[in-house]
């Protein structure tokens, strides 16, 4: 069981079986592309809980991923795939980076919900690119782009179609997507409160890493909290 | 004849005829959205005189701007155009902020011509926008911005030829478009050294702002240089 790449929030392990990985989630949580940077014990457990979860929920209304199964606490497996070196963001409301490049006001809803693509890249820091960047990068073909695009809208309608049941509202998310071996394109890394903004209906609350970034509370409570209520609307 | 709007190298008057602007080309030069700031005499008279070349050259080959006629060394007569608020910027040749911002080294000849849009927005540093950040912001629609695309791609080719016969490479520029009053796009601004990076087929010699920007030589030279060789080519 080698350990294949080492990430801000995860590593990753070979198994016995091929084309297999154990993802073991770690302790720590940082922000600001690794300007800030904490180890929280159980921080791991939660977002491989949640993760899980939401994957296994997304499977069952038809939306495929690089998830198997989840084998411990803070250990899932996963098919291997290629990362496409795209964050994937899909926005329904106005918050983070957006208020600040576009000038749109925090909590603005937009028209439709807006999907954007920054390229994966530590050196040049994550910039926001073009459908047209993407494919003079050779990133993504126009075809791949259209198929990534619709992907994260799916992914979009079932978590807003969850979370409004939970009494939530789900500002914004990044996603990564990878190809299988066949060139398949799946969704793949984690779904969790680390990659998401969430809102609670009817406060000012929120469920997700901004109360880290802004040191509003606890991220384990917070985290629980939403755990809880993710494990409560199944 | 009053003065409606005064930009970074432009005064603009009304005159006695509706929709038709008097364009007066100021002797300042300005790089990093202000940051660095000059009054050079003469460069008014020169960028008046280029863009006039250069709007007639394009209509003579099919592409309409909002240009009419030059009527001294610095002025010119324009149709009066609602500008859209977005830079739309014609890369050929990777130089300048997108060799920071994507990693292209400086001389990486693209695929084929890319077409970037930034929001002309001084509060924000005129940010990088997608198609879809333009529609969400209510800048143009769907069918406009394939509009603006298709211009700026028909402006590159004519301007690639008028350049690869001065023996020239046409690396970037910078155009802006207008509506007019029954909604027609049309082609405004300038086009001229301020605007375009353009560099010798066969030397490091470049005809461009980037002499500014960079201190490598005047500015006034340079210009007249390119002035030159376009009233020759004619």
């Amino acid at each position: 069981m080698t350990l294949l790449y080492e990430g801000k929030a995860k590593r990753i392990f070979s198994t016995e079986v091929e084309d297999v990985l154990r993802v073991e989630y770690k302790d720590e949580v940082t922000a600001g592309n690794g300007a800030k940077k904490d180890y929280i014990e159980g921080k791991g457990r939660l977002n491989n809980q949640i993760t899980s979860h939401i994957f296994n929920y997304l499977k069952e209304n038809g939306v495929k991923s690089h998830f198997i199964e989840q084998i411990s606490e803070t250990e899932q497996l996963v098919e291997s795939v290629k990362i496409i070196p795209l964050e994937v963001v899909v926005r329904n409301i106005a918050a983070g980076s957006i208020t600040k490049r576009l000038g749109f006001d925090k909590g603005h809803v937009f028209d439709e919900p807006l999907v954007e693509f920054f390229y994966k890249n530590d050196d040049l820091n994550d910039p926001l690119i073009t459908d047209d960047h993407i494919k003079l990068l050779h990133l993504a073909s126009e075809t791949e782009i259209q198929e990534l695009k619709a992907s994260a809208l799916a992914v979009n309608q079932q978590l807003l179609n969850l979370m409004t049941d939970m009494e939530l509202r789900l500002v914004d998310f990044k996603i990564e997507f990878g190809l299988t071996k066949d060139g398949q394109i799946l969704l793949a890394d984690e779904i969790s409160p680390d990659t998401c903004r969430i809102w609670d209906a009817h406060s000012d609350t929120n469920f997700d890493k901004d109360v880290y970034r802004e040191d509003t509370g606890s991220i384990i409570e917070v985290y629980q909290t939403f755990l809880n209520k993710l494990e409560a609307h199944k």
